[in-house]
């Protein structure tokens, strides 16, 4: 009973089981490599179906609230491992609706990622340090990062397994965290989100915790979606994905003083000082080439800019790089919105002046492509159009931005947005270093994750990843939304105990420490043992 | 030449320096103990002199990047020692300008808490163990928490030293997290302010820290405010105050992404369960009583609502309560605003239907001030309407919900917006446990801080303090503004190092550890020590 029915639209999943939406509309995906409309009907729900998955979240979060840590833990874990058992087929309903490669792509990196990411976030869930327990014995005051509530989880078109709304990143954080999610599926990739849901059900029901703990919608009405974000039962917001929908529901949330943590758009500058191109122009034409073109640019840490000084070596290496370009078969997009949009930011950085050195054309090859695109603009035309130039190109084209001189280069990095990321290659001798102490910590005030010698397409599952930034990449700089544990802190509120007597504290903030023996800042000191009496 | 010359308008602190301010209008200070103006005049800043401080603030931000962690642990030290040395002048101005008793109020407690916030923060400055540092050595990844940029920190009317925008935690917090301030004082104390502002400027000077890391504008036209917390020179905001300007603020904020850290209102409720009544009815009459009424009941932690269960005990400890508003003396409210809001807010209630016990009288005594007020209604009538029945009554007024039974209190709290805190009294032998388990885990939810057996006014300056909750009582229920360190964690963006070469990173993340020997996170574990080679 619990497996969707095979009526005409696909079923919601509501409350612990599978029901059909209350919504009439309908939708249903493409496979974006040939065009061709793709079996299964999706609903597209209304206000009654967001209400129905409100209700079941908030008496799940009551419930959770007394669900002992481990079963938490045992979920996620029970998840994964269901994931991993069905992973041909994700891969391949995955492949089929993006257009992205099974092999290497989605097999061999982006599942074995979100299940890793699952896995992470149930030790955490377990060991309670990163929820920061801190114990003042004298005045009996104690407080910890509690979860504070139903989580909404909206995710991007461009990872249909590790940031999808019901197994990915966000996800994984906020189950660990405690608190039940509603996941809004990401419209472009219905079939997978249907297939993770089922095997979170059946984790679900594995492990015995609440039967509301994950709910999915597959579409919204945008009206719906921001009167979703401001209910006075959602704890929090996790959105990535593009700018202008994700602006709307910040100014919902922030209306009513729910917390959002946005991923929305980032020009992720590289700037390639002289010494590194006299170096190793090769090298570094190649990197940046793979690092903008690899699925067709669709990352939100794909280069959009690089930044050089005016000089015959950096005109040669972007000769380079525009051949790179050019032999460069351009991938599939993930959809026609997709290919549309890309097209017209072109024309408009065109209109605005940006010289074409290579692409920009329609490329004779099945699905939504683009020829593989640069452009080249002068520092002086950046100062003069900063906001214009940051425009965010979502897919495989980026720009060279010549300054004349290191002091303009410095003028552009004053000007840059807030950024996920900042890269900046330089000499391994010495010979840049005055050049990097003079950019460097002015890139650094402006970005999330500062890179040397890297490109930033690469996003380590590591605790000390920071993928977060200054708005506008993200709405806040103080969280990241990949490295656990530090991306569970998102979903949490902070909890004080004072003087509340010894039986009614949780766990984690009684005298004696518990089992998993979390790190406490107990009168001062940092120790994993007991409250000395 | 640093010191202030005795013109008729007082000077703003700007740059380093007292100068005129631009703007041409002026205000005065009240004594609102005899409704006598003070001497002084000072300046409503305009757009100008804000420009001026933000391009002060974000050069001495790029000069603070290199000062060294004890340099402003230094600034924090001497600026508390110099606080202290003009301690009696101090307090007697604050108490001149707030109608707040010299002692034991201020002298002995609110000044001592300023200087002890200032010495916490400046040991939190060196020792870098809250900034989270966490080193991933093999994938070469290492992040913290930086600071982020100039805070704009608006002070409020109600502690003229402790919270003062130049002086008080905010401002500690922000300047140990190693960011500049700019202060806007509240304009009911501008000389106290001004004091203050002098001694920060000595200290800047004794210990070398740039010159504007410390600024002060007096008062500000509110579109200059909102304008002010948008500049993108700006980190972040703290604001402590009123609902109506703070929201007004945070919008502006918002919508550019800055971090803005509010302290609205909070109605602070207090659940008396019958045991408790039966076990110690007097005591607990006298403690509410002393915390609703104490320096008038202007704290941003006043009891406003107390919850009971119909009984003929409950309407004893109401009369016991009734009897304490009585027979106390109303205090000195801050201003005539402050005394007109506060009867303005008690008729809205009284129109609403509250049911007036005792007050809501003209006081025949010097000042601002109005009979102590206590106001009923049944839990019914807070059902009806618990918008309109959670209206802050900023002053010496409460409110007794009495619900008929356990399941209509359940229904109250469930009620509640969020606040800083919520007490609940209960037996100390158990009779109350299952009242207890039915209503504390709803009330957690909707406060920051969970009192047992004790009344909210006091925050106790404690790492495991958390002065803030659910929206509307702050704006994000992840941070407090009370309790060093993590009060700091506020101004602090997250930035992560990747693949940077080691001589480029700061101290606290390079392989061996800082003198200070911060604890780090380094691969997967807490540890003070160097990273193992």
């Amino acid at each position: 009973m619990n497996s969707p029915t095979t009526t005409a639209v696909s079923p919601i999943l509501i409350a612990g089981r599978w029901r059909s939406a209350n919504g009439r509309q309908t939708f249903s995906a493409t496979n974006p490599a040939t065009g061709a409309k793709l079996e299964g009907v999706y609903p597209i729900s209304d206000w009654s179906d967001c209400e129905d998955s409100l209700a079941a979240a908030a008496a799940a979060f009551t419930s959770l609230r007394s669900v002992p840590a481990e079963q938490i833990a045992a979920f996620l874990t029970r998840y994964a491992d269901r994931i991993e058992a069905r992973a041909d087929e994700l891969s391949a309903k995955a492949s089929e609706e993006t257009a992205l490669a099974v092999a290497p792509r989605l097999r061999e990196v982006e599942l074995p990622r979100t299940v890793n990411q699952l896995r992470q976030a149930a030790l955490a869930a377990v060991n309670s340090s990163w929820r920061l327990p801190t114990i003042d014995s004298k005045a009996n005051i104690r407080s910890y990062l509690a979860p504070l509530g139903p989580v909404i989880v909206f995710g991007p078109n461009n990872f249909p397994l590790a940031f999808n709304g019901v197994a990915g990143g966000d996800f994984a954080a906020a189950i660990a965290a405690g608190n039940p999610v509603i996941a809004k599926a990401h419209p472009l990739h219905p079939g997978t989100s249907r297939l993770l849901a089922e095997e979170a059900l059946g984790a679900i029901q594995d492990s015995g915790v609440p039967s509301a703990t994950v709910q999915m919608l597959y579409h919204l009405d945008p009206h719906d979606g921001e009167r979703l974000v401001a209910d006075r039962r959602v704890g929090a917001i996790g959105f990535t994905g593009g700018k202008t929908s994700g602006l709307k529901l910040k100014a919902a949330a922030d209306r009513v003083g729910k917390p959002i943590y946005l991923e929305l758009s980032s020009i992720n500058p590289v700037i390639v000082l002289p010494g590194a191109i006299e170096e190793r122009a090769e090298q570094i034409a190649s990197d940046f080439s793979a690092s903008c073109l690899m699925a067709a640019g669709q990352f939100c840490t794909s280069p959009g800019l690089l930044l050089l000084i005016a000089s015959p070596e950096s005109d040669h290496l972007i000769r380079q790089i525009a051949d790179k370009f050019a032999a460069t078969t351009p991938g599939p997009l993930l959809s026609a919105d997709v290919a549309n949009t890309l097209r017209t930011n072109i024309a408009r950085l065109r209109e605005s002046g940006a010289e074409l050195l290579i692409g920009d054309a329609a490329a004779a090859l099945p699905g939504h492509r683009h020829a593989n695109t640069l452009l080249r603009i002068t520092g002086q035309q950046f100062l003069d159009q900063p906001e214009t130039f940051q425009t965010e190109v979502f897919g495989n084209a980026s720009m060279v931005v010549v300054a004349k001189d290191l002091a303009e280069a410095v003028h552009v990095i004053e000007h840059f947005e807030g950024a996920l990321t900042g890269s900046i290659y330089s000499q391994t001798t010495g010979r840049d270093d005055a050049d990097y102490a003079a950019l460097a910590d002015l890139l650094r005030w402006r970005v999330g994750r500062l890179l040397n010698d890297k490109m930033p397409t690469g996003v380590a599952v590591s605790p000390a990843m920071n993928h977060g930034g200054p708005f506008p990449a993200t709405g806040h700089p103080h969280f990241t939304s990949v490295g656990i544990p530090a991306s569970l802190r998102r979903f949490t509120m902070l909890q004080c105990f004072d003087n509340v007597r010894a039986d009614r504290l949780p766990a984690v903030l009684q005298d004696k420490s518990p089992v998993s023996q979390p790190w406490r800042l107990i009168d001062g000191l940092l120790t994993q043992g007991d409250v000395s009496q």
